[in-house]
């Protein structure tokens, strides 16, 4: 439970997950009803923050994975100083795109850093500031990688990794998920768009308990 | 003691205290006796942790404390995986313009951060690849500042902090000193580079007792 008067709320999952679009509809639900909205994404989010996403994301010697944790970390500080806090102060609801669970499946699950380099980095960063709710939206990595195809574009460096790294990094999610039942709703967002909303907003409702309308 | 068969000597102090210079007059010293050398400095030292080093030194706007120490840790890490590790690994002398006791004296001591969290990242990142030997430069701020005064060119975000941030800063270095009396030899540097060179040389016999010549 974050520590402001407003609602955290992070989407999480392997690329083309359809993150993007599912946090689309569930700001325009909450923009509807009145309520103050703050998208947001890691990392990045904030004018500092997302300088350190400039080097995360298209550096091309690749980081040690215990660099690029203290990197992601030093953006999400200044994240939390910069965006989050601020909006959950005022009672806003934050929907973020990739939060700390990102760090542990990525560096974690997938890169093998050790857990206990990223919970101290998390104790050391996050504190108090965690999601209220985390949606966790679950795809096979052959279809992520497809929607990723169809999407074209350059690809970033973790979207160009090989597939035994996507297959890690699902089953980091789904293993995130099941320590942490009171915070992550795993969503089956292999359906239709539309499916999918139906079932971020029946976890918004029941996990927050104070979703409008 | 760092766990190769090298060397590691850090050179530390506020800004203007001569340490480029004096690590040049110890690499020509050892380099005329056959001695593998190796000059580097933080932040930065090798590609990837030079391009923290863009973000942290030129930076526009001021970051948290705290992402900043993040950032100088990852830079090191990367420094030390890319650099000082296999040049210790080899055997050679590494001469380091500043390492983690700048970490805890800018961002520590004069920046405020508290010391549990410059600890906890010094223990996940630097492990026991800390240095040999750390020779401290002391000067006065007013001295040192004056000799920035002469050197011209843009000044970085450090060199423009105010007086009261590099008298928090030497203190720091002074402190750090005498908590590591084993490690740590202060120099008074406020002398002509001939004699602070004479100390240093010294200083290098005394500590490591394999002072080539």
């Amino acid at each position: 439970m974050n520590a402001g008067a407003g609602h955290f709320i992070t989407f999480e999952g392997g690329e083309g997950a359809g993150k993007t679009t599912q946090i689309a509809k569930l700001a325009e639900v909450l923009e509807q009803r009145g309520r103050d909205v703050v998208r947001t994404r890691e990392p990045g989010g904030s004018p500092a923050a997302e300088e350190i996403r400039g080097l995360l994301l298209h550096h091309e010697t690749s980081w040690e994975p215990l660099s690029e944790a203290l990197l992601h970390y030093a953006a999400r500080c200044e994240h939390l100083r910069e965006t989050i806090r601020p909006a959950l102060a005022r009672g806003a609801w934050v929907l973020c795109d990739r939060f700390s669970d990102s760090t542990l499946a990525y560096q974690g699950y997938a890169l093998g850093l050790n857990r206990d380099a990223i919970e101290t980095l998390e104790r050391l960063v996050v504190a108090g500031t965690g999601p209220d709710l985390t949606i966790i939206l679950d795809v096979s990595p052959n279809v992520g990688m497809a929607r990723l195809g169809k999407r074209g574009g350059d690809k970033d460096r973790y979207e160009r990794m090989d597939s035994d790294f996507h297959v890690r990094l699902r089953d980091g999610f789904l293993q995130i998920a099941r320590e942490s039942p009171a915070r992550c709703v795993v969503v089956d967002a292999e359906r239709d768009p539309e499916a999918v909303h139906k079932d971020v907003l029946t976890a918004v409702r029941d996990k927050l308990r104070t979703f409008p309308g």
